[in-house]
């Protein structure tokens, strides 16, 4: 029995853009992966009445289905912290302080120096909970999060916004009370990409014709990104997962894979390999993307940023005549360039890019998205691959980029 | 007289967690920076019933006061978008085709070949409206937005869930249209950024003291970013701004900027200059930020990235005694990447950007954060910033690169 659930985040500088809520979204994830769906995200800026009427309505809908609310934010020490109070207005319930939670307080403000000290009072509702509930201890910050009952089989979780704090509350504390309160069977997932396909592509040529066979079982869904689709798929039959996956592979053999990012990573510093790059059109994010995990110092050397036809020539050696004649974005150049750097850095493997990320600078035959990305492979091989981008500048190049990666993909995994 | 804004985002991406919604904090953003604030965000997965119940609760209490109810996704081409058909139901209107959509949707999906021509038909529903409702053109993607009445003066904005396309239709299509159902005061803004200071030490150090003398007929607001915080202030008394900025001004002249991503753009491409980069620990965040802007071309040259210490040496010349004798990190290294630098590319400007991104590589003397950002000037003068940087690896690299713009923006302004 699946609760009806509700993901309730508070703050004013969520409400007027100023941070970006990513509590709800961690916590969907990991409700998705127990096999729970969440029916709705709720934000409210930090004013206790609209917070209150959210509660009650969720109390309100506790009479007729089980509901677990989730509220994240509102239980810090200053005074647009609303959601013990809010919270005892909504039960009438009186609140007490958590002894433990009290002495911990203490010492890290002493530890802090006097003038920590001497607010020491007006900081303690952090550790006050409502009477009565289940309460869930903090191992990383101050406020105890806990369990407000809403009803017969309803819950209210309320939890610190502090992401440190309220991901290891929730991973720690919260997912064992949950799987008591709420028990199931277990769910499995798998998770494959797909590049240069669309969502409507896709679910017209795999969701629609295997629908009867495979999706009364499991669910899917797919999410959209720059270069590639990523497909999930989850049920409690294992076997039926196996299936699904061996037919995504047949059907679509030369553009799956798995997480590129991760797998390029792992490979590459596995089997002490090194890789530069040059890039034009996309100025220097594939070289920032490759840098992204702590530890690619083990593989990635760097490379040249040629944005300007003199620099392909001065920093890469590729031949004036090759650029005039054939253009700066042609499989000549890209080959020039990746053949130049790699003899410039010695790496094992090669990316170059060169392409027209627009708004302007397109023509007939190459229009703006044009993009060639070259590829030098440790045997020494070079191709070039050509594609059309679709979207603005910054979906051009983030297309570019990530397929750089995906073209690393597939030759790492020959 | 302001709108009750509850802003609504459609998408099972969004609530199984597997896509963050940067739309409603956006859009909550633009709206604050045209002087509303925002109630509520809702944010709910593709199903047809659970939509149409919150948009009759928006139309229910529509009855009582304005409301403003703007709404992303939805609007694309496969069966789990629901929003036109949900908006249908609401209202018990019809809807209809328009003609100009249609002959641009045909055009792209003819262009991207056969497949894609066959499952045109599949596709059109994204160029219906809702009869006799405002429309909005969508000049990226393909879906069309629109305006529909919930009541008086009470309105439900339906925009594509695409980023790109709905920031572009907000800010070109949806705005000067809010402008004319919710006409009011004018309202005056003033964006000024400060650099490496805190929110808390801002607010207790500039608002509190002046609370009383400006905060009574103005408004303010602060959002954090990586290296800079951003104040807005607000009012209809158009010499209370100019007095609080020149209070701001007085009190931070050395932090204090405008936009140094516009600011740079624009100078650089007015004066004739050209630039050229160096990135260790970026690994090519700041030449990506460089060539964001179309046009970026008459400036940006190129340059190298040179993660390992054999390509600061190769590709840049640095003296491999100094990278011994002082570190990958510091200020000798950062001022021979630079040097070296503008002799390889010519540039008049030059910046080398040199760091510990972490989070291993931290030692006693240079904490992980330390970055030395080298700047080399038209005058041919080299100056080396020290800083040691807050937060998580991304963080690092996004203030080193953000700060670069600063430096910049500063010499620029001499």
């Amino acid at each position: 029995m699946s609760p009806y659930i509700v993901i309730l985040s508070t703050g004013s500088e969520l409400t007027a853009g100023r941070s970006l809520d990513t509590n709800s979204g961690w916590i969907a994830n990991q409700l998705f992966e127990l096999g729970w769906k969440v029916k709705k995200f709720i934000t409210l800026p930090d004013d206790p009445n609209l917070i209150l009427k959210e509660l009650q309505s969720l109390k309100d809908l506790a009479k007729e289905l089980p509901v677990l609310g989730i509220m994240t934010g509102g239980l810090g020490p200053t005074e647009d912290d609303y959601t013990l109070e809010t919270v005892l207005k909504l039960t009438g319930k009186t609140s007490y302080s958590i002894e433990k939670a009290k002495l911990r307080l203490t010492k890290i403000y002493e530890a802090r120096g006097k003038e920590y000290k001497d607010i020491l009072p007006n900081v303690f509702r952090q550790t006050f909970v409502p009477e009565g509930c289940k309460t869930l201890d903090n191992s990383v910050g101050i406020a105890v999060g806990f369990i407000e009952s809403l009803g017969e089989n309803s819950y209210l979780v309320c939890m610190p916004g502090v992401p440190s704090e309220m991901t290891e509350m929730f991973k720690r504390r919260l997912v064992p009370e949950l799987k008591k309160l709420y028990p199931r069977e277990n769910l499995n997932q798998r998770t494959k990409w797909l590049w240069n396909i669309g969502e409507s592509l896709f679910q017209n040529d795999f969701i629609e014709p295997n629908r009867d066979e495979f999706f009364k079982d499991a669910e899917w869904g797919v999410t959209a990104n720059r270069g590639y689709i990523k497909c999930i798929f989850q049920s409690t039959n294992e076997s039926l997962l196996e299936t699904i996956v061996h037919r995504l592979e047949t059907q679509y053999p030369k553009i799956i894979s798995e997480d590129v990012f991760q797998y390029v990573h792992e490979q590459l510093s596995k089997m002490g390999l090194t890789i530069s790059v040059a890039e034009s059109c996309t100025g220097g994010l594939l070289g920032k993307k490759l840098t992204e995990p702590s530890g690619s110092s083990a593989y990635f050397l760097g490379g040249c940023l040629t944005y300007s036809n003199e620099m392909k020539t001065s920093l890469l050696g590729v031949p004036k005549e090759t650029i005039e004649s054939f253009g700066a974005v042609s499989v000549e150049v890209a080959t020039a360039m990746v053949k130049g750097l790699c003899e410039r850095t010695g790496s094992t493997y090669g990316i170059s890019i060169t392409g027209i990320a627009g708004p302007l600078g397109g023509t007939e035959v190459k229009p703006v998205g044009t993009v060639c990305i070259g590829l030098r492979e440790p045997s020494g091989e070079i191709s070039v691959h050509q594609y059309i981008f679709p979207g603005n500048r910054e979906s051009i190049r983030e297309n570019a980029s990530n397929t750089a990666f995906f073209l690393l993909y597939q030759s790492l995994k020959k």
